[in-house]
């Protein structure tokens, strides 16, 4: 039976592409939003669910590290690293030169701001609430009109594509997470995720719960902090590792961090993305 | 003379009731983004300007973040804390059972979310690109709607407030910064900011790092990261501590951490907001 999983649709966006490239044999589920995407999971109307949990220019997806904070019975499974092209379509038969507006959500127009300028520099541009919803303006436009959109819009609207990989930075790639009710058993390259926070403040507190890790050489990945919704100025801590939880020094220094913080949640233990990046 | 303050506009905003809340006589200009504002303060054509850098319950604004890591001449002046309180606005008249549909900014309508389940569990709810055009959107609507905005943009529009402080979580805070061309002279109750990335990666950077701090007893308010945009998986950090970078136990750190890293900019000592929070 193929796996049922779930992800942030509408179809043709980039999290669709997430999925296809997570598991191209999946039961595909588009639900309207992140929590949805949780509600899924949680629910087992979705065996996993996709989500994008951060991109190389534009950071951390805060709504995904506060679900993966909340939702006490969710685990990251796996990650699953995408690079994101942008392509340029019109209304098929539409020259560049006939274009009079250029719809985009406003990240999808500053990651290709260059490439206005120099290609489109007195076009008009519009912001759209998402990179399908400026495909659909586009079809529905009563004048010349074009999106920057994913690839995948591009397969699934009657539009044409005029260029592709018309993003400025090369280097732009969303790494999402698969989320189910349980995390993965170890496969000798794995990456540990964790939360934690404190209810007391006095210095050196984060340097000593570093200090677990850097004492065992367990290397870090990534450390981020999340307000705790209840008091400006206090956080929640996210730290991304090298290991496997099962591992004895990574299981060491949660010991010890669970000891020292006042509340812990191991987000889940993974394998690390192998695909091209 | 007063103060040319530029803020991120148009009036209505949050950032117009920051701007006011740090200097009511100053003599206010809005520009179009979070980029404008720091042109404005780098070409003299503002002597300060007021830019969102984190919200209680949002985190942090990342493209001020980004910009305060680029621009080398703009420095951190002052921190104003605005408390944020939602109202509900309609066209003068509009009784609440009218209503049909409720328009904002994808963030308002998540931050007043149990407010509309509870009293509009019926009534459709559209995002709008901010609060400003939603307040915009209810002047031209065809049907009676309602916009979900600042305080400020009810002084403002020709519309009629329906209810106060809509927002379901009372701890909603956001923090503003005043950036200049050069930061703030100590006051004995101070913050300094820092940005600083490496090169290499080995177990125990960031734990060294934050030992510099710890042990001269120094607090740190704040960790956060931010992508370098070269790479996925290599990250800018950004601390925020308690002191002033002329004091001798900060200037220590400073130097000690300059040292160790590749990069580090001091983005400046500011005395801490000393507002009702």
């Amino acid at each position: 039976m193929p796996k049922r999983l779930a992800y942030l649709g509408p179809p043709g966006t980039f999290s669709e592409e997430a999925a296809l490239l997570y598991d191209p044999a999946a039961d595909l589920l588009p639900v309207p939003s992140i929590a949805a995407v949780a509600a899924a999971v949680l629910t087992g109307l979705a065996d996993e669910g996709i989500v994008p949990i951060e991109n190389s220019l534009e950071g951390s997806v805060s709504e995904t590290l506060d679900l993966l904070i909340q939702e006490s019975s969710l685990y990251i499974r796996r990650e699953v690293v995408l690079a994101i092209h942008h392509v340029l379509v019109v209304k098929p038969g539409t020259r560049h030169t006939d274009i009079q507006v250029i719809y985009s959500h406003p990240q999808a127009l500053g990651q290709c701001r260059r490439y206005l300028d120099t290609l489109f520099p007195k076009v008009r541009r519009e912001p759209a609430l998402s990179t399908v919803a400026a495909v659909e303006q586009v079809l529905t436009s009563p004048v010349p009109a074009a999106a920057i959109a994913a690839g995948r819009a591009a397969a699934l609207y009657p539009v044409e594509v005029l260029a592709r990989d018309i993003q400025d930075n090369p280097n732009n790639f969303t790494r999402f997470v698969a989320l189910a009710t349980a995390d993965h058993p170890p496969t000798g390259d794995d990456k540990t995720s964790l939360a934690f926070t404190y209810t007391i403040d006095r210095p050196g507190l984060l340097h000593e719960a570093l200090g677990f890790f850097a004492s065992r050489g367990i290397n870090l990945a990534k450390i981020e902090s999340r307000p705790t919704k209840r008091e400006l100025g206090r956080y929640i801590f996210l730290l991304d590792l090298q290991g496997h939880r099962e591992e004895e020094a990574v299981k060491g220094a949660i010991a010890d961090l669970t000891r020292q913080t006042s509340w812990l949640r191991v987000l889940g233990s993974y394998p690390r993305w192998q695909g091209v990046r």
